[in-house]
């Protein structure tokens, strides 16, 4: 990362071949950079044009011209820095993209570190941690409803909601505070009655944001997502019905460890993180019995936050089904049991369905729309709030938020537990400091430079 | 390929991940589109904003924010296309701008094919078909020089010197015509001898003109070019040293056989395109006097632009270098003998290098860099003429140019001869109106849809 001082530079479009390509310079220097290297096509001079407006002209480096191009200047504080920044679109080439930035350097600008125009719109306060997050996002989504997460009025929402805790937070501190520092002034009473009133509201907004967690990160983290069962049961089948309705944004992420591929799938609002169970699929002419106990599969199933599991109703209820049901009751994370082949005649009789979160009865014949439907709305019934608007409704998504509001929570729980035990308000301050000190830290406004830099590690360069 | 009436849209910057994306409008609807899908974020209108001013607001499609956005109108002709032209620049995730896209298309606009908007702005007459096949080449470019080729300046130098041809070629015209046609009138005389003036004195433009396709073609399309010699004289070194030193901006591109892939590698100013030599230097341990022989070797020598041979001074000329000279001599292309090891004891004598165009005394040990600038500077001496002022004087690149021109050029030695024979005005008078469309067809005046498809097919989706 650069020092604030400098004017910073970098390609903001994605690399490759295409029409339009924008060189973004932002920081004092910028528009002095601007006047040094771009010529208007015009007789005008660049400072005769306003603000905000694309002039045509030239990139000039060393008295030659680069390329034709738009520029326009975006004064500070009407930028997306908040600082002075210029904006060139020239042609999309690699190459072409290239050596106009390299004019740019070479007039005064360092190149942007990854993440650093968003670092700096952060740091000059023009959006907050939560929506920068929200941005990164924005950059990475798969599904229409993790848009919707992150879109600006998701982000407005969730800064005011913070904004608006903070502010009881600071309200009730300066309360207290007031009436211990100037204990001679006449302040009127400020019971402990009236701070646990006060202290319970805070905690209730808390509790409810928090509580938007669970489908926040389904929608943007995704859930990890295992399908299981004996041969034939009809596991890949289910995998290709789950992935190939949206085959065209599915994209393939290196899994935690090394051997296990996943596949975001939007499945409804959610995304799935399909654990590639090619390896399962592949082995079926083993022995289930035996492979079910190895213990890679075992791994999956205790690392999975969801758990297909698939039986055939065609066939008996047998002892490989007996193992992968005990396999699977080890495991915390919610379980729908898939009772496949319902098209044929019904064999299959269990009484280990109560082990499941719920059981749906499919078929992968045809299209498998009817089924798939049934599973995406039980898949969003158990990761979803219904009464979520994503979209317009506050919503946390980041493990980092969570964490930062999970502190929050158990500060304020704290100070109003050590009020109901008869302390001091004096007492119970230090701990409604220290949740402050925790919602500050989730919109950002008293963070660890390190969380920053991990944040802002995450953007590409150019952003 | 749309109707012109249709307006089109598409993503104009690469497919990836990226800060930002530019989502291009152009046609008579892009402002009740814009209007339909953009919602400003200050109380005023769309129509408020001047023109080229970037306005922030919210893509909403059926109600529902999609994302924060800067949209910019561009009013005929005052644009790329010459149409009404919006551009829209939303944050850079891939699924943001493909549903901004979306929202764009449902609200009337239809897909854009490849190379859409250059075309328009090439039938709006903002555009020559010269200055469109500059801006393909642009895109592409590869080396400095290949972008300095089609510079804005080069691609003005080069119409205004077609449209200088064209206009001396119209105006020989209309005075043949005028006193073919008018008999009567009293025009004066237009005797043969001042036809015969005008005709050379075209002819020599464009003579002049084509002499620079030699160098266009070098720098825009590059020189096929083989390596060869026999075993450990330096045929790898040569290869990496003339890949190695620009490494980062060269490129694989599939060669025109399915075997053989070519990597273009700059050098000096020109591009080689060096035959990947490979299997020629795997098969070392072969003897070469046998792979000599082989017909993949013999065909890529005959369809090669420019051999290096690598002969080792430190060795005597024998049996093997006289079989790869024999072989040589067949080719047309400039030849260069590359006398290598000249770091080590010279034992390396022959009679065979008249055979060559230039022969250079060369040592790969160290970094190479002095032997490097030789060879570069044979090459660029074989290639460009330097006479040429390349980003400033009109050059011609394409093989499509260059056989326009050429018809040209045939139909006014046609014309000259006609009269020098002795035949009359009228009749030289259809060569030369010939020669004005071959003309025409050069800046695309009068050019066959096959080939306007053929060069716009070229582009990519969004320029």
């Amino acid at each position: 990362m650069n020092n604030l001082t400098h004017t910073i530079a970098a390609v903001s479009t994605p690399p490759g071949k295409g029409g339009v390509a924008i060189i973004r310079i932002s920081g004092e220097g910028a528009f002095d950079i601007a006047d040094k290297v771009f010529s208007p096509a015009s007789e005008k001079k660049l400072s005769d044009f306003g603000p905000r407006v694309q002039i045509y002209g030239y990139i000039v480096d060393s008295g030659e011209r680069i390329d034709d191009v738009l520029l326009t200047r975006f004064p500070a504080p009407h930028s997306y820095t908040g600082e002075d920044t210029v904006e060139i679109a020239c042609h999309g080439g690699i190459l072409v993209s290239a050596l106009v930035l390299e004019a740019v350097l070479k007039a005064g600008a360092m190149p942007a570190a990854a993440g650093e125009f968003t670092r700096r719109a952060f740091i000059n306060g023009r959006m907050s941690l939560t929506e920068a997050e929200a941005i990164s996002d924005l950059l990475e989504a798969r599904s229409r409803e993790q848009i919707r997460l992150s879109s600006s009025t998701a982000r407005d929402a969730l800064s005011t909601k913070i904004g608006d805790i903070r502010t009881e937070l600071v309200s009730l501190m300066s309360s207290i505070y007031a009436r211990i520092d100037y204990p001679d002034e006449d302040l009127g009473d400020f019971s402990d009655k009236e701070v646990l009133a006060h202290l319970y509201n805070i905690r209730k907004k808390i509790s409810s944001l928090l509580s938007t967690y669970k489908t926040g990160r389904a929608i943007s983290e995704g859930v990890r997502t295992v399908i299981c069962g004996k041969p034939n049961a009809g596991k890949s089948s289910l995998y290709n019905l789950l992935v190939g309705e949206d085959a065209a944004i599915v994209t393939d992420i290196a899994g935690t460890t090394r051997d296990v591929l996943e596949r975001s799938v939007p499945c409804g609002k959610i995304m799935l993180r399909l654990t590639d169970t090619a390896g399962i699929r592949e082995g079926e002419k083993i022995d289930e019995v035996e492979r079910i106990g190895i213990e890679r599969s075992r791994e999956m199933i205790k690392k999975s936050e969801l758990l297909f599991a698939i039986f055939d109703l065609s066939r008996p209820f047998d002892e490989q089904d007996r193992l992968l049901c005990d396999l699977i009751r080890e495991s915390k994370a919610p379980k729908i049991a898939i009772l496949n082949k319902s098209d044929k005649p019904k064999v299959f009789d269990c009484d280990m369905l109560p082990l499941f979160d719920c059981s749906i009865t499919a078929t992968m014949q045809g299209d498998g729309g009817e089924s798939l439907k049934k599973i995406e709305k039980a898949v969003n019934e158990l990761f979803t709030d219904e009464k979520i608007l994503v979209g317009e409704d506050a919503v946390i998504f980041s493990a980092r938020q969570n964490a930062a509001l999970s502190r929050a929570d158990e500060f304020i729980t704290a100070a109003i537990e050590s009020i109901e035990a008869g302390f001091s308000q004096d007492a119970a301050s230090s701990d409604i400091e220290r949740a402050l000190g925790a919602v500050a830290e989730l919109d950002g406004r008293a963070v660890s430079e390190e969380i920053v830099a991990d944040i802002f590690s995450k953007f590409c360069v150019g952003k």
